[in-house]
């Protein structure tokens, strides 16, 4: 994955995640700090877990000014907006959420790949980039992650990341691929949130 | 430690962790994905924990396909099993969580011994190893994990770990020092579960 | 940042957090092992997670023996205190947390500049190092933590970094740098914790 691409994706999936991490602190009643802060380890939290799991240190998050400053940028665009828009619905937050999920699954997969990964490795880390942010900001928050409790959420993100290598090895551009992941996982999670799929448990519950 | 006996604590401890993950998924009113994914979670986190505090990335458990396979195997299993079993007890479940405790701090301790750590490195890394992926499951589910609140949970992982480094020193072979760290902190884990050994608090309760 | 100071600077943050980590743990019911493990966490979690993203592994939290010593040290004077002590205050608490705060968010920007970090790096690496052994500990107690609700938490540490690497700009010794760093951290923090400065929230709470 070339390194324009990457760093695209990165920032589109770092301004997603900081706007919805923000809008999620704000529904919790934090305080403009904690509105920041909430944004920061959204947006920044899946990418530093790969960074991490590929031996990629210092990650590219904590180097590159681009990153944080997207990540507080996002999160000030909350502050601005979230007075005149009043109650936040929850739908848009979930969208948000997917699109977050679809880029950095897709950014994950392609630089585990570019870093000489095998493909399963690829496959899990891409996943696990994805819901990174997203889980972080809800342990934060003290709450069950959306990945334990959404409907087709770590399936959209391992099917975006498994559809990206499979383009790949059928000859796609590294672009095309990325493109192909991502609307995967957004299609096949924003589905599942309009149309709230809903997947049977195993115990009665008490 | 040898790699295959590595390999075999660590997937044998895998296999333990996922089903007890599962289970616990189960009992939390998860849905048939979420159980995979708390699974997969409790299975692998410890062992990634382990191998980025060694500095061996991409972590073994996602390179490796039979790690994977494992924790989604015993994640499966709790599915096909837990409607005919119907409630799940919770000593069973204490016991497997500590078995996975056992494996997971036998192969914590001999991993970074056979990577040139310190003897006290190799201790705390295996209980850090044992009690990790346990860790994740609790904090996942937005509860105060095992390791705070269980009657000797982490003096059972140090125990392990330690017999097995003091069986090392005395010159005892790879597989008999795993042996008996394991069987020390079982051991030690279970009776402290059927006995329901209890320690003090320090303050009075409100 | 010479190593002695970043000892010395990493030895009595990990002391004032284990004894704040430890009273926590005791204010919460844990029983004395639950303590001393808290007291762990809480101690060595935010040194861990910096030397993880520096790739400086295994972290020295794990390798040198005067680390876990002042964890567990920390935490024993706890238990032997607390009985006399009788009920915690929480005033004093969160005083111990803002020294915690602001020796780590010093070592940890201090150890980033001479790991060759960029000055960003190094003011993110100090403010994650300074917050990341409170955030643990209050994740581990199923909490929110305090950089999302306390007031002025993660701006004083950032400020308190910031300040090191505007004083070692202007030439000024790494134990002076480091000196004002933790001054301006700590004073930030604690002018907060006894004014009780709150900052508004976003949404009305429902």
């Amino acid at each position: 994955m070339s390194r324009a691409l990457l760093t695209a994706g990165d920032l589109a999936g770092t301004f997603v995640f900081a706007v919805e991490g923000g809008l999620t602190a704000a529904r919790a009643g934090l305080d403009v700090l904690g509105i920041l802060v909430l944004a920061f380890a959204t947006a920044l939290g899946g990418g530093m877990v790969r960074d991490v799991l590929l031996g990629a240190v210092p990650p590219l998050a904590l180097q590159d000014w681009r990153y944080a400053t997207t990540a507080f940028g996002g999160g000030a665009l909350v502050m601005l907006l979230s007075g005149p828009l009043g109650h936040v619905p929850v739908t848009p937050l979930l969208i948000l959420d997917a699109a977050g999920l679809a880029l950095f699954t897709v950014t994950g997969a392609g630089k585990a790949l570019s870093l000489k990964a095998t493909a399963l490795a690829a496959m899990l880390l891409g996943a696990i980039t994805g819901a990174g942010g997203g889980t972080i900001r809800d342990v934060l928050l003290a709450r069950v992650p959306l990945v334990l409790r959404a409907d087709v959420y770590a399936v959209a993100a391992l099917s975006g990341a498994g559809a990206l290598l499979l383009a790949r090895r059928l000859g796609a551009s590294a672009v095309l691929a990325a493109s192909v992941g991502a609307a995967v996982c957004f299609g096949l999670r924003t589905l599942a949130v309009l149309f709230h799929w809903k997947l049977p448990g195993i115990l009665p519950q008490p």
